[in-house]
């Protein structure tokens, strides 16, 4: 019935994205260090529903109404916040059935902008095989949208929108014309064989470290740790 | 006296441009097929100055005040333009000792969006080791800015961004912590050993190929052609 492929395409960072905004597609949001890691790993953990919010102030008016709020900038956690944005922070203790409130420097801000299209969906390699069934099942245009660094493009995410855009090409339905999935797809192919020795070269990886906070990047590259893919309804993410 | 290394970016698109804005920075527009290619020939060619202009009612104003005028738009030349953004255009018979405008879909812009940087000099391959000796002297920081496809990532000018970057890497005066800077080297890494190969898979490729217009890829590939730099100066470009 459905015989026409869907277009798949990769989008480096949040300010190039009104040049792929088309409220037909569904859009993955990748923010592999930590953003997008970290949700995928509180649905793991049990977590009711995320409200992402793109301003800290937002944020913090959550706190005030008792929510348990996740707040950082730049890698650091917001003195009002309850945890910052490792996936480490994300407890069954702690957050099994509650809802949380999340704000990060990049991903947050990431789902909002891609709001307006058919869905957005969370994208991490702890869900990849999930994603990639998920998207088969749908069987509409997808863009993967890397949320970057402060509209930078980032290797990190791009390597990962390369390992789900080749995984996507593989199956039959989907067709690309976009030079950002190709490139994504060369680094990945370039990347898999050593990934944590190529990340070394990230900016991103440095400045974890500079803050200590570099215990997650393996984690955060961990493959198919669960079958559940977050997605985004009116405001909120909840994940089946 | 100069000790301190000087920082070296790659910006995938103008509407990055403005996280990498620096008006001590020396920015080298890239518009591979074919906005710096030609003008980079024209220069070959004795042309005396390029007025480059972002707006086709610009250049039409320009054309109904005698001036020569190269215009496109999506690879097709415009009725009242004298020629399009092919290099193969500027031949010395027809532009030797003018002044011309000139005004493409990706590439005059792209030149508009640096002009506030400290210098802007035009990229191409045909150029590239002038361009490196000219950045070397300067000893400058450097941003190499891709004018991409109507503000996306593209590959062919990633992959001479690349090609730049990694010689002025070699060159001990330089560093990068950029993610772009280190992608577009592996893909030129990648690509360089068959590059009118890897060229194929661009989208660009296709788009000229289908407007009869892929003629001038393995000349706009080709190498070291001339020791020219062309550079803007207030609202023109000239070359040394």
């Amino acid at each position: 019935m459905k015989e026409e492929k869907r277009k798949l395409e990769v989008c480096f960072s949040p300010a190039l994205y009104p040049e792929f905004r088309n409220s037909e597609s569904i859009v993955v949001v990748v923010d592999i260090l930590r953003a997008t890691s970290a949700i995928v790993t509180a649905f793991m953990n049990g977590v009711n529903k995320i409200i992402p919010v793109a301003s800290l102030e937002e944020a913090k008016e959550y706190k005030e109404r008792g929510y348990l709020v996740a707040a950082e900038r730049d890698g650091i956690v917001r003195d009002f916040a309850d945890f910052g944005n490792s996936p480490f922070n994300f407890n069954r203790g702690v957050i099994e059935g509650h809802d949380i409130v999340y704000s990060t420097t990049n991903g947050t801000q990431c789902i909002m902008v891609a709001s307006e299209s058919y869905r957005v969906v969370i994208g991490s390699y702890l869900n990849i095989n999930a994603l990639y069934e998920y998207l088969i099942r749908e069987n509409r245009d997808v863009v993967i949208l890397c949320a970057g660094w402060k509209n930078r493009f980032n290797l990190e995410d791009s390597l990962f929108a390369g390992a789900l855009a080749e995984l996507l090409l593989h199956h039959n339905n989907f067709y690309t014309i976009c030079d950002s999935a190709h490139a994504s797809i060369d680094l990945w192919n370039l990347a898999k064989a050593n990934l944590m020795e190529y990340i070394e070269k990230t900016a991103q990886r440095h400045r974890l470290k500079k803050n200590n906070l570099d215990d997650v990047i393996a984690y955060c590259h961990g493959m198919n740790a669960t079958n559940l893919v977050p997605m985004l309804k009116e405001n909120y993410l909840i994940a089946f």
